[in-house]
């Protein structure tokens, strides 16, 4: 099991654990305290309620971008009132991104903020989402406009719960892990070419879970250096957004058909063109990393929405403050940058795309 | 025009104005930012709406306790997106304590933050609920359980605001101030003694005013000493809930018939009755703060309602953690500690209440 160690200045430290077995962390600081675990009904499925102590509240919900509403919050909320949860209770979100994102926002808000721990159960949220503190609700009008930022104190990553994820899904998360190579650090992106077959194929489970936890140890590791610097997302954090401009605003349009990833992945072909557009990055980099991307089968598809929608989209995002595009450029193999981006020049470029 | 400051470690700056004319502090803050004002609908009509430029949106709300669901404050968020807000707007709430709560809830929420203003416009407000960062919301199963702690970068507070509020309101908002002066200081307690005529009868204008500025002034002063110390709520800070043990179970159980400061009031008398029987303050002054709760017509009620029902509001509140009931005790005029209770011996003293 690998220890990893998010310690922003001035708030509590995020303890994280990957590898088989991570999940041993839970029983010496359960104790005496109630845990109310809210588990994607997948993973309750899974039989593992009996073998939690009777401290644990155990509430399955269905996870999916619907799960995250303000009603389904106060719904949480409540259950967690009934089930006796005070202040020195703990939320354990035990699901992917959306229960993930939910729990955290529960947490956040119950009593004004209780301790939450976070148990990803899916790609997406073991590589990136469980870790670095922000929560977020859906409004009809977009996603993650409405959210907090409260980071858990305990992050277990066990490879063991993708066993429960479709194929289609596990690749599509693989795509956070080719943003952060990409963004953050040229040694992930190297361990991502390296090992793309074995990742990929899944053949071997021995073989393929040393892969893996090697990825989410290098993700999570490259997060948690941007993370500590920035929690609030008010600079260096940016970073992490890498993709996401057209990202959110296509996973918006399909309206939640097409995973996040392979969303993100899309966007990660935009921000190589804009990268070239803007002279930000050799042409060789630029081409090793389109190379990556169709290694793991993201293809730089055609984008057939009209640009108009989805700059409603990108400017209803949060990454616009003061009328401003915040936009995240690779600018080497490992090494990206914030530029402001007018409206108008990320609407020519999107026009050409 | 008097200006205060609180500033808790690692944590943004409150600015607060206090007197007439404070509202000039907006000019130079608002400039190009879009400013979300939520404003209950009484002051709504006053008409200050046609003086206010054109980057304020004006979104009048219903003041009360009816306000703070988490189905208003998704209201609230989603006029906030369709208004234009992003990152660098700025939501003012305008009214009482309730439209404050639920507007520092929106602004903790709304992009996982965004600058907050408060402009109490009740007794209560200025007093009291104004600075110190709480918000909230409620569930059916209580007042308060849900909220975040995010302070305002500015609070102005206006006398002139209350000549909208009922005679009653205002009497019993003055209750915090005794809470204040009681617990925390007692030159604000002894202010409280000698203008008692001029605060409960507000024959002249002018002198009123002088004398209110006055206990604004003493009673936030030591609410900020104590929230500079203890943002969150973590120890010091439960010296402000003196008298809200029993004073939030009320107002529960009177599901918001009785003002939250008659409440407060008579959770004072039980917490001087507490101090008698634990002997932690000399009955000279357990006198003392029994007459000044009379002078403002704040009497010792018998209370009608089952221990039972009390208790299981108390059990409930967020005061209460892992089991054990943190309870404010006055040692002194001007001075109170917390102590740890146990529910049964709790429920003993309430039953000879």
């Amino acid at each position: 099991v690998i220890a990893l160690r998010c310690q922003p200045a001035g708030e509590p430290a995020t303890e994280v654990r990957i590898g088989d077995g991570a999940g041993a962390a839970f029983a010496e600081r359960a104790r005496d305290r109630r845990v109310f675990a809210l588990v994607d009904e997948v993973i309750a499925e899974l039989g593992l309620q009996p073998a939690t102590p009777p401290n644990w509240v155990w509430h399955p919900v269905r996870g999916g971008e619907g799960l995250k509403t303000m009603a389904m919050a106060e719904t949480v909320l409540r259950a967690m009132v009934q089930a006796g949860c005070d202040r020195g209770s703990v939320l354990c979100a035990v699901g992917g991104g959306t229960v993930g994102d939910l729990g955290g926002f529960c947490a956040s808000l119950f009593a004004r903020g209780i301790e939450l721990w976070q148990v990803p159960t899916t790609t997406l949220a073991m590589l990136d989402s469980a870790v670095g503190g922000k929560t977020a609700v859906n409004l009809p009008e977009g996603k993650n406009l409405v959210g907090t930022v409260h980071p858990a104190t305990l992050v277990v990553v066990e490879p063991a719960f993708l066993v429960c994820e479709p194929e289609r899904n596990y690749r599509a998360g693989l795509a956070e892990a080719i943003k952060m190579g990409l963004g953050l650090d040229a040694e992930l992106f190297a361990l991502l070419e390296r090992d793309a077959a074995v990742l990929r194929q899944r053949r071997d489970r021995a073989e393929w879970s040393t892969a893996f936890v090697g990825v989410v140890h290098r993700s999570l590791a490259a997060k948690i250096a941007v993370v500590e610097q920035d929690l609030r997302e008010t600079g260096r954090r940016r970073l992490l957004n890498l993709g996401h401009t057209l990202g959110h605003a296509l996973e918006a349009w399909h309206q939640g058909s097409v995973p996040h990833g392979e969303c993100v992945a899309r966007g990660l072909w935009f921000a190589l063109d804009v990268a070239r557009e803007l002279g930000a990055m050799r042409s060789e980099e630029i081409e090793r990393a389109g190379a990556l991307l169709r290694r793991y089968q993201h293809h730089r598809m055609p984008l057939l929405m009209p640009v108009d929608e989805l700059m409603a989209f990108v400017l209803r995002d949060k990454k616009v403050d003061s009328g401003v595009v915040h936009f995240a450029v690779p600018t080497g193999i490992g090494t990206s940058e914030v530029r402001p981006l007018e409206p108008g020049l990320l609407r020519r470029l999107l026009e050409r795309e």
